[in-house]
């Protein structure tokens, strides 16, 4: 039997990081967990640190630290609690990080695994979006490898096997279209959160619903994939899939394509990150394609989705306008959800954040913490003005 | 530059081995031709090997040695003819061979070539169908590399790149379903040589066009994947597929497939196999998802398709019976086509074939040569018997 390999996952309460746990159950002796991190759900992270015999817990809420401490008491888990304390359990030296933690609070404990060197799994897209350049630049210091767990982004990653990248003539980025895939902007016009947060294929939360309503979901990805993948922009492409059966796709200058696909399981790239460069059985449904039938394809309509284009100009632009893009869409949707904002609104504000904010170039992640904030402000002043 | 690679075509005059040409002619330096052969088309022949200046040129037809050595005369290329001077072409020792003389004419000088333990490029279909065990034995022995040509067994190659052949849960063969895809029995048996012949993606041959439209060319291909692929006959599958733009799938133990796509055109996976593990430049059309707009896929029908379960039958079988099968459905088809059998007497024979022919173990060409011609004696006799 081989070593067992040691991991740590940030984010272990979340969607990402308790499919991760799922997986690693399953596989008793092969991992060695180093840390767990939760955001605030004491009970969660300290039941899944006992489970898994967890070296260390960490919670990022330090107001939690004494409910954790005693969640833990009699246990020889190491306890600890805030933003220090989540960017030290990098340097615990994990052979495999999970880095799943939501939004820009996951950046310094991300970028902080990345300088470790080692296998970074990457399912924080804010890393990606805002900070992208920052995080590339990091993983190529340190010659980490960087695991994209973003289904689409897995997907790709998959296909890359089969050749080179300076091979590829086109990665393609499956869409699914969302509820409003065929609506017309006057439909969407009327839109309300409860129809905006019913995804076709997915179960998600309900940001992710709406950009997936907006594609502003798939405009993300676009910038993610851009950085994860250089291939230039002029080879990156959009293609809308209602069934999200096929993942993603890569054209080599053969001319031959290659495609993942997979049931609508988080746990199939999850577990493809977990075992790479080798495969790890799953209990996840395999895929019928006989039972399926069909699968439809057909080009993305930046005039009804403008957040295609967006997020296209926010990536040329370069510099912080990602992370602007970023930012102003955050308090667009909270906006709609909120119903101080319909649904066409929200590619409106983050337009005008995008031709205002003016956003330079970033090197570090304070840089990108000062741009999400401006963006933010500008925004939530656009949405106020909205209503006057 | 890096030096270039020497190779070698059995079969340099027909449909593969002009593709193959092709490729080879636009990258100038990259490879050097040492022998092409070819059947009986002496200016063919003559013409690609002055063209690309082979050392040798090769005529299986011994009756055209002299015009041959007419049409090279002036020229340094050496001429030679027959059945052992194909062989002879293996001791050249190329670093790449494509075997793609079309029957069982190609089995020796394939074998030949793999004997040499370097890459050969398959696309020799009785090669695996009729002396699967004998051939695969020979790749052992030698360490050779099989790059499969074939569409759906390239896709497959391709598709394994993403992970390790221990891993594979399941390896699915696409299948047009040819031109009766969804014609009943009773419809199958009026079927005229021509409705047969019209394949509705591919343009083939007309043997090649009525194995597709009894689904005997899946059943074929079936069987060499069972040989190329060491999964186990339970984790092979076949699945129609009517536009024949995912050429084929293998899924891995963590529930994801990995899928090869591309336009029907045969220089895609004989660029894949000339370049491998590197990957060439192609003038082939670029696959347009979004222009072709579905994809359908359904599970084959094996009691109007008897083809698939005979050729199923034959591999558990084993021994000779695929050889059997091939050689009573080249009989049977060539029947069909003259008028002499029904579209629906070609399994009917295929089956009587399998069912009384007794075949036994092969260790060797010869004992594959004579089931074939005992084989066919016996498919010649039941179709004789027909017409009475």
């Amino acid at each position: 039997m081989m070593a067992p390999r040691s991991i740590s996952i940030f984010g272990a309460t979340g969607s990402v990081g308790s499919s991760t746990l799922d997986l690693i159950r399953r596989e008793p002796g092969a991992y060695q967990v180093l840390a767990l991190t939760g955001g605030s759900d004491v009970a969660k992270l300290a039941a899944a640190a006992i489970e898994h015999r967890a070296r260390r817990a960490v919670i990022a809420d330090e107001t939690r630290y004494a409910d954790l401490k005693q969640a833990l008491a009699g246990t020889d888990i190491e306890v600890a609690a805030g933003e220090q304390a989540l960017i030290d359990v990098a340097e615990m030296g994990a052979d495999w990080t999970m880095a799943s933690i939501v939004g820009c609070a996951g950046l310094a404990p991300t970028l902080a695994a990345i300088a470790q060197g080692r296998t970074v799994a990457l399912a924080n897209k804010e890393a990606l979006v805002s900070a992208g350049e920052v995080m590339m630049a990091a993983v190529a210091r340190s010659g980490a490898t960087l695991l994209p767990v973003d289904s689409e982004h897995n997907a790709i990653f998959q296909c890359l096997a089969s050749g080179h990248i300076s091979e590829v003539r086109k990665i393609t980025l499956t869409a699914s279209g969302g509820p409003f895939r065929t609506a017309t902007r006057e439909e969407m016009h009327q839109v309300t959160p409860a129809q905006a947060v019913k995804h076709p294929n997915w179960s998600m939360g309900r940001k992710i619903s709406v950009d997936s309503a907006t594609m502003m979901n798939k405009g993300l990805e676009f910038i993610e994939a851009f950085h994860l993948f250089p291939v230039g922009l002029d080879r990156l492409s959009i293609l809308v899939h209602p069934q999200s059966v096929v993942h993603s796709m890569v054209e080599f200058r053969d001319r031959s394509t290659i495609a993942q696909l997979g049931s609508p399981d988080m746990r199939i790239p999850i577990a493809s990150s977990l075992a790479w460069p080798a495969r790890m059985e799953t209990p996840c449904e395999p895929l019928d394609l006989g039972r399926i039938g069909r699968l439809d394809f057909e080009a993305p309509d930046e005039e009804r989705f403008p957040a295609l284009r967006l997020a296209r100009e926010a990536i040329e632009a370069g510099g912080g306008y990602p992370a602007a893009l970023n930012a102003a869409n955050e308090v667009a949707v909270a906006a709609f959800l909120d119903g101080r904002a319909g649904f066409l609104d929200i590619s409106v504000i983050v337009e005008d954040v995008l031709a205002r904010c003016g956003a330079g170039a970033i090197d570090t992640i304070e840089d990108v913490q000062a741009i999400d904030r401006s963006a933010r402000a500008m925004a939530q002043q656009l949405t106020a003005e909205l209503i006057n």
